[in-house]
C-alpha cells in the first residue's frame, strides 16, 4: 500500500462498486460485496488488495499472487486458477489506472495564499487556488480556478494560467500562456530565451527573443525540463501532450496533440511534430524538420530529416527502423566473419 | 507583433532611421519617411512591419509577404518584384537582429531590493541593481552596477558578479567569479561540486573540490545547465561564449572565447576547448582531450580524442565528418545489397 | 591554493603529521618537521604545498614541480630526482583526497533556522541543523542531526532525512526517505511523478504514482538531476552510490550500492542495476532490464537488454565493448578500402 505519509487513501470499496467504476464484469459475482482496501503489485498484494494482470509474461507471478482480485482480460483470465477472483475488462491497464485514482483521488488544493508568497500588482488569482510559501507571481498575471502553485515557484509578468493547473516547486514560468489542467514538474523552466545568435566580427549578437510559449490544455511536463519561447512566433505544445524530465524544447518548435516525449529528448528550433507522435528517451531532432503524425522515434535516435506519417525511425542519422536493424545486424555479421578469418 | 503583456515596444521609426541604424541603403529612397511600427516574420508581417529575407529558399514567401519593408542582400533583393521596399545590407540576419533590439530594447533593471530578498552581511550591491523577491545573497558577495537578479535566485558566499548581468529565476551561483554582461538562464547551477571520487575498500571517497568557476564577460548560459567548479584549479568559460539549456560542463573544463555549445551537450572533466568552437546538441566530449580552435562537432557526436584546429567531426566515436558520412553511406549500401541477395 | 573567499583552510601541518594522517612513509624523514600550508596541482604548487604524482604520464611536470612534497607510490617515486621530498603510499589518489579534507575539512553547519524559512506544523528539525533563507519544509517532515538545507530548497510533506545531509540550494525533495550523509546538488528534483500514462480514446490518462524514493546512506546526487518516485513500489538508490549532474532516474528503478553514474545518463523505468556498476556519461539504459554487479557501460551507450555481471558494454544498441570496437574498426577499414577503389 502507498505510504500514508505521502498519500491519502479513500475507501474501502466493494468489489462490485470497483467493477462498476471501471466497467468490469466479475468472474465470481457472489463476491461483489467483498471489501477492497487498496491496490498493489502482483507480488506484494494481499487479500484486500486489487492487482493487475495485463501481461502474459507474468502468468506465474499472477497465479501465486495473494491479491484479493485481479484486473485482467478474458483471455489472460483463462490462464488463472478457476477459483480466482477476476475483474474482466477490455483494457486492464486503463482499468487499473482508474482504480488508482479511485483509491487515491487527486488532491484538492488547500485554498489560500501563504503569507510569504508575493503577488505583484494587477494579478488575479482564481478561487480555490493554493499558493505555497515563497511563490513569486509577477505583474498582470492571471491564474484560473483551483490551481496549485507549489513552493518557491516563479511566475513571470503577464503570464496567463488556466484552471486546475499544478506548477511544481522551484519551477519558472515566463512569457507563457498556459491552458487548463496543465501540470509542470519541479525545477522546470518554461519561456526562457531561445538560443539565437548572429555572428559578428566582434562576437555573437543575441537575437531578441520576442515570442511566447503556448501550452494547451492537459499538457504535462516533467522536472528539470526547458521549453524556450519563440524568437518571433510562438513555441507551441499541443493539447494532451506529455513530456518527461530533462527534455529540451527549443524556440519555435510546434508539437501536436497527444504526443509522448521521453526523458532527455531534445527538439531543435522550428521543428514541427504532428499529433500522436512518440519520441524515445535521449533522442534528438534537428532543427527545421517535420515529424509526421503518429510517427515513432526510437530511443537515442538522431533525426536529421523529415519523418513521414506513421513511420518508426531509429539510429543516427535516423532511418526507418527496419533498415537500421538490418544495418546493425549486417555489421555484427561482417565483424564476426572477419574475426573467424583472422 | 510581440505580445505586449511580455514585451515593451519602442518606436515607431521611419524607414530612413532604421536604414541608418543598420547601415542599409533603401531600394526606394522616397519611402524614407514611412513609419514602421514593428518587426515580424515574412508570413505574418503587415504594411507597417519590417521583415527579413535572408534565405533564397523562402523566395516565394518573401514575394507574397505583406511586409512594409524587407531587410535583404542586393543579391536576394534581385529576386523580389521591382516595387518592393528593400533595405540592402551585407549581413541581413545581423541587421534584422539590430532592428529587433531597436524596437525592443533591453529592459533597464528597476533599481531596488525587494523586501523579501535577503542580503547577508559584508555584501555590496551596485547601483541600479534590481534584486527580486526571494533572492538570497550570501556573505561577502560583490555585485556590480545595473545587474538584475531574478526571483528566488541564490548567490553563494564570496561570489563576485560584474556589471549589467542577468541571473535567472531559481538559478544558483556559487564559488564563482562572474564577469560583466553575463546572462544565466533560470534554474541553472553554476559552481556545484565536481564529480570526483576515489575508490576505497569502504566505498567511494569524495575529493574535496577546491576550485572555482570563472565566467568571463558576455558569457550566456541557458536554463537548467550545470557548470561545476574545479577540483584544484578553475573551470573557465571564455569571453562571449554562449551555452544552451541542459548542458553539462564538468570540473576543470576550459572553454575558449566565442564558442557556441548547443543544448544537452556534455563536456567531461579537464577537457580544453579552443576559441570559436561549435558543439552540436547532445554531443559528448570525453575528459582530458583538446578541441582545437574553430573546430566543429556535429550534433550527437561522442568525441573520444583530440580534434585538430578547424576540423569538423561527427559520429561515435567521433571522426572527421566526411569519413563518418562515408561510413554511414557504405553501411547503408552494403545492407541494401545484402537485402537484394537474400 | 584555494580561494579564501570560498574555502576555509586549516593548518599548517608538519610533513610528519600529514604522513601519519595518510599512512605514508617519508623519503626524507629528516624533513618531518617541515610545515606545509596547502595542497596544489603539480604545476602551480610552491615549496609549502603538497602535490600529487600518481600518473607516469606527468613525470616531466612532476620532476620540475616546485611542490614542497609529492604524494606518490614507491614505483613512481623512483622516477623522481633523489633529493625529492616524497610521501610514499600504496594509493596516492586516495592519500591526496585525505590531505584535501585535512586542509579543507567539511564545514560544520551553522546551527539555526533562518527567519525567512518556513517549517510547517508537525515537523522535527534535529539539533545542529542549518536551515537557510527561504527554505520551505512541509508538514510532518523529520530532519536528523546536523543537516544543512541550503537556501530556497523545498522539502515536501512527510519526507524523512537522516543525519548530516546536505540538500542543495533550490533543490526539491518529495515523497522520499533519505538516509544519512546524503548530499543532493542544487536544483535537483527527487520524488517527482513518474512518466506513466495509459492511452485512452480521449487521450493519455496519467497513472497515479503512489511510490516513494529511497536514498540510502552516503548517496550523492549532482545538480539538475531528476529521480522520480515509484508507481506502486519504490525507486531505490543504494548505499554509497554517486550520481552526477543532469541524470534521469525513472520510476521504480533500483540501483545497487557503490555505483558511479556519470552526467546526463538516463535509466528508464523498473530497470535494476547491481552493486558497483559504472555508467558512462550520456548513456541510456532501457526500461525493465538488469545490469549485473560490477558491469561497466561506456559513455554514450544505449543499453537495450540485460548486461551480465562484470562485463563492459558499449555502442547503440550496446554490445560487449570488444565487439563494438571491432565493429567500429571494421567499418572504418571497409570504408577506407572502398575509397581507394573509387
Amino acid at each position: 500500500m502507498a505510504d500514508t505519509r505521502f498519500f491519502r487513501r479513500s475507501g474501502p470499496f466493494s468489489l462490485g462498486s470497483i467493477a462498476q467504476h471501471v466497467g468490469a464484469s466479475l468472474s465470481r459475482p457472489t463476491l461483489a460485496d467483498l471489501s477492497m482496501h487498496d491496490l498493489a503489485s502482483l507480488d506484494t498484494a494481499g487479500p484486500s488488495d486489487v492487482s493487475l494482470f495485463s501481461n502474459g509474461a507474468y502468468q506465474g507471478v499472477a497465479a501465486s499472487s495473494r491479491a484479493g482480485a485481479l484486473i485482467t482480460s478474458r483471455k489472460l483470465g483463462g490462464l488463472m486458477p478457476e477459483e480466482s477472483c477476476l475483474l474482466y475488462v477490455t483494457d486492464p491497464r486503463l482499468a487499473f489506472a482508474l482504480v488508482g485514482s479511485l483509491f487515491y483521488p487527486a488532491r484538492t488544493p488547500d485554498a489560500g495564499i501563504h503569507e510569504t508568497a508575493v503577488v505583484a500588482s494587477g494579478s488575479t488569482i482564481g478561487e480555490g487556488c493554493q499558493i505555497d510559501a515563497g511563490v513569486r507571481i509577477g505583474r498582470e498575471v492571471t491564474i484560473g480556478l483551483g490551481c496549485h502553485i507549489e513552493a518557491n515557484a516563479v511566475i513571470g509578468d503577464g503570464v496567463s494560467i488556466g484552471q486546475a493547473c499544478l506548477i511544481g516547486a522551484n519551477g519558472t514560468v515566463r512569457h507563457a500562456l498556459v491552458g487548463s489542467r496543465v501540470r509542470l514538474g519541479s525545477n522546470s523552466c518554461i519561456g526562457g530565451e531561445g538560443f539565437g545568435f548572429v555572428p559578428t566580427p566582434k562576437g555573437l549578437l543575441r537575437q531578441t527573443q520576442l515570442g511566447r510559449v503556448i501550452l494547451e490544455d492537459d499538457v504535462e511536463i516533467g522536472s528539470n525540463s526547458s521549453v524556450d519561447r519563440g524568437a518571433l512566433g510562438d513555441t507551441i505544445i499541443g493539447r494532451g501532450t506529455v513530456i518527461d524530465n530533462l527534455v529540451q524544447v527549443a524556440h519555435n518548435v510546434r508539437i501536436g496533440r497527444h504526443c509522448v516525449i521521453a526523458a532527455q529528448a531534445g527538439i531543435a528550433g522550428s521543428t514541427e511534430i504532428g499529433d500522436n507522435v512518440m519520441i524515445g528517451g535521449q533522442s534528438a531532432i534537428i532543427d527545421h524538420v517535420k515529424i509526421g503524425p503518429r510517427a515513432r522515434i526510437a530511443a537515442r535516435s538522431g533525426v536529421m530529416r523529415d519523418v513521414p506519417e506513421g513511420e518508426t525511425w531509429g539510429g543516427v542519422p535516423a532511418i526507418p527502423i527496419r533498415q537500421w536493424h538490418r544495418q546493425t545486424a549486417l555489421l555484427a555479421r561482417l565483424t564476426e566473419r572477419k574475426a573467424q578469418e583472422d
